[in-house]
C-alpha cells in the first residue's frame, strides 16, 4: 500500500471547504493534533529522509514511521502506523531507547474525503494554513492523476514538498 | 510506580490454582501469548539488562520496555507499557528503525489476583510450568513482604531471576 500526498499553502481554507462540500465531500472530523517528532540514536532522519512521529489527539494517540520519499512530484513513501493507548508512555519508552524529541508541530485539522481522496484543511501554529491531499492505494499513476485534477478544482497551485516540521525549522533559520 | 516480580518453577499448576481459588482469588482470564523480544541497533540489551517486547495475544497487542533490575531479591525494575492496535505493523516500524527479533516466548497464561498481588500460572512452550507473582505499588518493602508470604502459602520455593527468554537461551547452549 502506497501513500501519495500533495500539500499546498492556502489563503482561504473556508473557501476550499465550501468547494469540497459542493463536490459532496464527507466531513470526517475536526481535531487538534500535536505531533512530536523523534530523533534516532544512530542515524540522522533529516539525511535518510525518514520520520518517526508520536501524534497526540484529544482522545487518541498513534505512532507513525515514514520511509524515504520515492517519487519527485508527490511525496510518496512507505507509511506504517499503529494506534497506541498512551502517547506519554510511548514517548517515555522511546526516551529509554535513546530517541529524543527533535521537533513539534501543533495544528487544527479538518478532515474530509471525496472521490477516494482524503483532504486535510490544516491551520498550523506558527506556519499558516495548508490543504493536504492524500491518496492511498496500489496504483501510483491513477492516484497522481486524481490528485492533480483535485488540486485544480480546489484552486491549489503550489506543491510544497517540505513537511510542516521542515517548514518550521526553515523558518527558524 | 514500581513492579516487583517473583517467578518460581511449579510441578503442579492445577494444585496452585486450587489453593488460589480457596484463598478467594479472582480469575482474570486465560490466554495464549506470543512475546517477541527485540534487539537494539546500538546496545546489547543482554548487557544493559533491559528488554523491549512486543506481545501478541488473540485480541490484543502491546509494547513493553523493561529497565535494568534494581533489586537483587526480586526482579524490581521500571516497566513502561502501551497497548497497540497492530503488533505486526509495530514490528515493521521497529524493523525500519534497526530493531530485530532476538527471541520469542510462547505460553498459555492463566491470570488471577488476590490480596493486591497478580498471579500468573504459565505453561511455557519448551520450558515447562511456572508461577509468577507480581506486585505493583510505591512501597517496595511492603510489596516484598506480601510476595514472600504468598510464595509460602502456594508452596513455592525457588526464586528464578532469569526471564523465560534467558531460560530458553540457556537451554539452547
Amino acid at each position: 500500500m502506497l501513500e501519495i500526498e500533495v500539500k499546498s499553502p492556502c489563503a482561504d481554507l473556508r473557501a476550499v471547504e465550501n468547494i469540497l462540500m459542493e463536490m459532496g465531500a464527507k466531513l470526517d472530523g475536526r481535531r487538534r493534533q500535536i505531533d512530536i517528532y523523534l530523533s534516532h540514536p544512530l542515524r540522522e532522519f533529516a539525511c535518510t529522509d525518514e520520520a518517526l512521529r508520536v501524534r497526540k489527539e484529544t482522545e487518541a494517540a498513534s505512532l507513525t514511521y515514514k520511509g524515504p520519499k520515492i517519487d519527485e512530484d508527490t511525496k510518496s513513501r512507505e507509511e506504517l502506523k499503529v494506534r497506541v493507548s498512551d502517547a506519554d508512555a510511548l514517548m517515555a519508552i522511546f526516551d529509554r531507547l535513546g530517541f529524543k524529541e527533535s521537533g513539534r508541530v501543533e495544528k487544527s485539522r479538518t478532515i474530509c474525503s471525496v472521490s477516494g481522496i482524503s483532504v486535510c484543511l490544516d491551520s498550523v501554529s506558527g506556519l499558516g494554513d495548508f490543504v493536504e491531499l492524500e491518496f492511498e492505494g496500489g496504483d501510483l499513476d491513477a492516484g497522481k492523476k486524481a490528485m492533480l485534477s483535485m488540486m485544480q478544482e480546489l484552486g491549489l497551485k503550489e506543491n510544497e514538498r517540505r513537511s510542516y516540521l521542515e517548514l518550521l525549522l526553515d523558518r527558524k533559520k
